[in-house]
């Protein structure tokens, strides 16, 4: 049986390289074109050692397949899609260019007007576990970004069931992964290494994206959202500490035992996410695609507290695509996704 | 004219060694003792070669002093320090037990009956840009936690001015040394690097002592105060990022302008407190005494967003305990700590 | 088909829970017991959560297996071996009890009377580039040590071709994993981030181990070897730096090029070794079974410099423990071991 | 009295920002002038906030000053300090520009014909151990590259007494503030954590400028030196062992005693050398001056084995340059150095 071909636009970043690296090892897919913004003529292999095994040349334009990636930065990802979708090419767009339904928030959050705003609407917003079945039919996903991800999985329960207050505290640390590849004085070693800081404080680019998935989850509100993140001396990992006030009398008699309830109910059937007892660690993530959730209630205040876990480059990048993947193929979501986290 | 000698009870964790490195510059007083619950007999050089310059010998019984820090671990400080109160000697204590003014709370968060609570009311908490003339004439001061520093100065000046609502999320993140020296799993490095994780989600030692300080700050106001600390891969340093709603109308139509002034002004005349431009880094008071500080404004939702910045084992430690050694002693306040921070 | 039963004594280590990682993608065999010196009694995936997809629980004694891996330490593991042996159960032993031949080598390095010098004949060196053949037939293989591992393939080639004086010096640098999971002030993170030291000066145990197999390479020749082994603050990784004189004449003349032709003639057709153009970078094998060579001479002196690197807990330990059981089981060499390595 | 005017020249890399930090501190100069060659116009304190105390801003040319310390690049250093010496200013170049007394080695290694050959006899070579008196006449230092430092200390010693053959191999192993402030992949966080590499094998420009001065040590010796530096995962410090045969019957019947008594000999009255009893640690060294020796001898080969640790941007480029400026204007050697380490 002749597996399907699929490509990567823009394989040198790292959401691309780790694109490929979790595609080597998929049964069900090929990995048969990537394209580079640099490199474009080198072999896979040489730029990147670790991906000796595929042997492909990084080539200026992508060849035949059935499916496509687009790890491009946005603005420039929406020009390489759309003519791929007009050819009837299903596409992952790892890069924010079709997550926000609202055209008009490209241009105050981008800067870009957009340059297909029918194709938003027609565009599946990629956190699989609460959109699978669009996302099955869907010819263009656009995956979540990586905070995102982490925010939306560990408040999804309480918001849907309206067990908070729409006053939400969004407090998530980042590995330096989630910064790109590309060169900067904010992911020189030296300036990092030691060193913990806040950054975005008049507004993330993924605010907009939180704040339009908590309204669907609960039509109707609209929740006060602050969001700040935080980078800290690690490659990779999210770790997501949400903060809101419980609505008066659901939760505090029985308190923590009957949240926890209703997060293991809202995530029973999920292969990637798991509601675990313990504080979770970013480490037990690494490397897989996992999202690890620890809901609390801080009993003096009444407080909802929520902890998510994801390696942002897996579950928050490219795992997540291929999850996605998968389910457009018509493949068990979880093919080519099962390798454990490697710890430590 | 000869120098003030001063000792230091458990010299050997890193509240202790801190306190030798810095004291072994101050120009005015001399180190002439260090105890040790390990290693007596031992000479401090042979155990922390970097402190080899120090020709002292770790004995088990403090010798003649006129000052004595305490380092040992709690409860067992308290023991230490009564006998020197007596014999009339000053005390710095780094433990937690005198910070907190009700004696009941020493039973329900340390699980121990404090030996002396008369003391509780004449020591002073040495958080010295707050208790500045009672440091100078106590006898016994108690040193404040690390995250409490970090979090009482971030928000002081809107406490006090009744800028914000009394719900308040504080959300610190601290390097790895705040866990002292002593072994356990989750300071292994290899656990602990590429890591991030909360803890303490019940409830940690520091936060009665924060609730405490925010209400002498606004009496008659009790804040609901939510505490998460997380463990980051990093030695030295705490981030922390408070969040409170501000009080309508107050700030919102000057915005932050009017915040940053008041910031400027409460801590204008302050040697180690600075209000920073920008979203500060935890590397820019690696090794110093500094508190950076940054109050902004999330405009979307009107809530007050405060980040700090202290080096957990200096300004968090034993750096604020020699500020207030000076002013026990009748020295300029910065004495012996103006090093600048070391960078990268 | 029924998949092979392995089981892990003493699977709470660092070799022990890598191996079951490992297993755990291995699709021909199925881990079916895990012992442990600690924890007994508990699942798996409660005592290292990044194994919860392994349902097992740790016992206190090995249920039946085709094949066992020891990760006991050294002296208990020969203990554990034994019985096993006599009933026909294949075992890859991680520990250093049946690495060497000399029996007298254990009193002096390892400080213990061999328990059953006959079966250190018996047992196959588990490097698998170099004993290929025996390892497939073997009841019993002794895993090689994580610095022999990456020293010997640097310089198993020029031995072999007796290319070099007997002069070598081998610098190697190994993550802090390598130490184990076991506590020490060694390991303490604040200790060992932003720190780099050496140790063993006196001689490590993994030296014997070393000069055995360069003895084996070149019958005849002693080779006066020193081996200083470094810690430096990352979690993974070892990089050994090999050098010694070329043997006059031999290599001189046509230099880099002919030396790196032999590296590529002996180790072209090996799945998990790769000699490659550029200094080679611990990264690229983090989590996978590679083993990187780059062989080059330093023209000015005529010496040989050959670097290499490992995982040291893949093909320094678990990884090429599965290799040889591959070998063992008849099962194609690197099966369950082609994950690529994780980068960045 | 007023104190000596100094001036930064390149104030905006690493080992300038080092320099500012330490002459911040010196009791005996005034830091009066720094130029940039970027960020010219700005406040230094803006520029690195760690330096907000010295009131600064950064000029596009040098203002008065009694001593200039240039932190420019190589071939651009020389070209800037020229005028400087014509119009009598004393001058410590951190820089490459003046280090070796042979011009032709300035085009075979930096690829440049020196502008000034007649200086290079009269610069002084200011590793401060080895020419205490000619630095403190000195017009121009040119300040030791951080590996010479730490090489060269090390084998001092042995190579001026004749111990050992002169088949010498060196094996560093630094931090990344060591590659300097400029962007490169290589100095990328999620490129070098977690990461070891070997580079510059074909030779590293400091190499010519230690066996320069290991020829001086013992003049009509040539010594053949394989020079090998690694990148480690750390942000200072630099980690060298060096390895060499001793002379037959020289050393081996007292052994390591007598080795050790040679280095204690010979570094008895140094300030900033300490031989020590155990292998050292960089983070021993970590923003002090001191270059911590460690001599040894492998019994079974008869090799010396010495290691020493310096913070490269202290001992290995701004601290050695106030040392020498401190001779040079007949101050106490040790003034503004004395700071211990930070540890941990």
């Amino acid at each position: 049986m002749s597996k399907t071909k699929v490509g990567i636009i823009n394989v040198s970043g790292y959401a691309g390289i780790e694109l490929a690296r979790l595609l080597y090892q998929h049964p069900q897919v090929e990995l048969t074109s990537v394209t580079g913004r640099s490199a474009t003529g080198q072999k896979l292999g040489t730029v990147f050692p670790h991906l000796a095994g595929i042997d492909l040349t990084i080539e200026a334009k992508l060849g035949e397949v059935d499916l496509a990636f687009s790890a491009m930065p946005h603005q420039e990802s929406a020009k390489e899609i759309i003519p791929l979708l007009d050819r009837g090419i299903k596409v992952v767009d790892i890069s924010a260019d079709f997550r926000l339904k609202d055209a008009a928030e490209y241009l105050s959050w981008y800067g870009f007007t957009h340059p297909a705003p029918q194709l938003l609407e027609q565009a599946v917003y990629g956190l699989t576990e609460l959109y699978r079945s669009q996302v099955a039919s869907a010819q263009l996903v656009a995956n979540p970004g990586c905070y995102p991800t982490g925010a939306i999985l560990a408040l999804a329960p309480v918001v849907k069931a309206g067990l908070i207050e729409p006053d939400i505290v969004i407090d998530s640390k980042s590995g330096v992964s989630g910064a790109g590849r590309t060169l900067s004085q904010q992911t020189h070693y030296s300036e990092v290494n030691e060193d913990a800081t806040a950054y975005a404080l008049d507004g993330h680019r993924h605010l907009p994206e939180i704040i339009q998935e908590l309204k669907r989850l609960h039509p109707g509100q609209s929740p006060s959202v602050t969001f700040v993140p935080h980078l800290i001396p690690m490659t990779r990992g999210i770790l997501t500490t949400c903060y809101a006030p419980l609505v008066s009398g659901k939760v505090a008699d029985s308190g923590k035992k009957k949240l926890k309830q209703l997060y293991l109910d809202f995530y029973q059937d999920e292969p990637f996410v798991k509601v675990v007892e313990l504080p979770p660690h970013t480490k037990h993530t690494w490397g897989n695609n996992l999202c690890l959730i620890h809901p609390t209630v801080d009993q003096r205040t009444g407080r909802l507290i929520v902890i998510s876990c994801i390696d942002n480059l897996v579950k928050g990048a490219a795992g997540q695509a291929i999850q996605n993947m998968n389910l457009m193929l018509g493949l068990p979501e979880t093919t080519g996704l099962q390798a454990l986290a490697i710890y430590p």
